[in-house]
């Protein structure tokens, strides 16, 4: 260390403020460009989606399959869980339908009360009658919104533990589906996720 | 560059030491300070719930009332996106019921089996009932929840394709509504929400 | 400030470069390892996993428990806000059924059109049925599920509004669960979470 008494030490306090002064100036300027810097890199990787679809309704199984083609559209990394009657969805012989009861806000042809929704025939009766609106309207069906989410590349995950307890095999499923999960690897890649969804 | 063997060396070395010396201190406490000035920063944006309405039943409509309401009324931006039978949720006219069947967890007035809850008169008896528990507990209509929520600014956007779908037009909506979006304006929209739900 | 006449000039413009090459490469450095050194802190905070229960069906109290445990199991902060039919789930006397009918997903021991999954006797078959399925596939039960949540520190949080309507009280509960609470309370809890679901 230079004294205060020494001669030369004036020249090297000199020196010493002018570094210090350059020295605040560039590394401010250079911490704030590299800062911007890796906020920029952070807002080039793309946003990511992930979904748990647990429903194996008609009209259940467009909402999980609409939000995830959708965020893959957006470049979104998208990923759905299926899992508990969800797991319907991936069956290539699915036949999914409406549940007419129960749910009072299903427009029904005509108002009736929630015994007629119950009979026979008004689950079929419904079921058509959601596809073919779906499609009046240039809506997907679900067969197309699949296809489209494997062609997107969303991960399909399906539940080993409810493929069990509902007898569900991996032979029975589409192509392109992930290999069989649990909750656990779900939630470990969900973990950053910009938005989950539990459908 | 100055070499080893050159007498300036020396010089350039303390320089050089001098430099690492205040650079180690400076970059340190200035990155702590803009790191801590982003962090206030942040603080001070207020929270964000995304929230996606997708049922239309007296019960179901409760829960992204109250948790929109919930939020806005702390100060956070909410938003509602309305789809499927959540449409119905913003209908001027919207008369909505409570499903009995298919819910063994709804609390009936006497024990019963399920299909006794889809008889005829079962439907506006548990409607009527379950007004009458939310007001005799003070807790606000879902006309009060809406007119609060319009009041708060809770964006309120609905389904364009489920509309079409549905056959739901504009006019039918309350006063307040934003303009008819799609999925994937409303996943941009809730991309950096703090909560998102699925109800 | 030196003027570019003035002899010294030469010297302090020298320095200048070579302040600022040093300066460049230096902050660069250490900027990248303070920021690593906040991201491994950051990484070490465990993940926090938010949940809604609204559901009081067998089949519906499985999702919550099941990711609320899974979480925990990873070693994540949970919580899991029961409110609306979820409040049976943390009654001490739970007696949690299936909802048979409006589920035309929902596995039937023998296919059945809607109006038959509404017959006195379909629930508790359904019902007796699912334990088994799950019991058969080792499948913690409900109440097994619960008590690990307890054991897991999963933080319990009743609706205080739902629990008024519907007539909870916190003496139906089981122990272990924590101090009535409202929206408001939960939401705020939640903001920070890495993942929120609403079941």
């Amino acid at each position: 260390m230079v004294q205060a008494s020494d001669p030369a030490a004036t020249g090297s306090a000199d020196l010493d403020a002018l570094i210090r002064d350059r020295v605040d100036t560039m590394v401010a300027a250079r911490l704030d460009e590299l800062l911007a810097l890796r906020e920029a890199e952070k807002a080039k990787k793309p946003k990511k989606l992930a979904i748990i679809a647990t429903k194996g309704t008609l009209d259940w199984a467009y909402p999980p399959l609409i939000l995830a083609t959708t965020g893959a559209s957006l470049g979104w990394e998208t990923g759905i869980f299926f899992t508990f009657y969800g797991l319907n969805i991936l069956r290539k012989d699915r036949k999914l339908e409406v549940g007419t009861t129960g749910n009072p806000a299903m427009p029904m042809p005509i108002p009736m009360p929630q015994l007629l929704t119950a009979l026979p025939g008004m689950t079929p009766m419904a079921t058509a009658m959601m596809k073919r609106q779906f499609k009046q309207h240039g809506v997907a069906s679900i067969d197309e919104l699949i296809e489209l989410a494997v062609e997107l590349g969303v991960k399909l995950q399906p539940c080993g533990m409810t493929m069990d307890v509902f007898g569900f095999s991996e032979g029975e499923f589409i192509d392109g589906v992930d290999p069989v999960c649990g909750a656990a690897s779900f939630l470990t890649w969900a973990a950053d996720a910009d938005i989950a969804l539990y459908t």
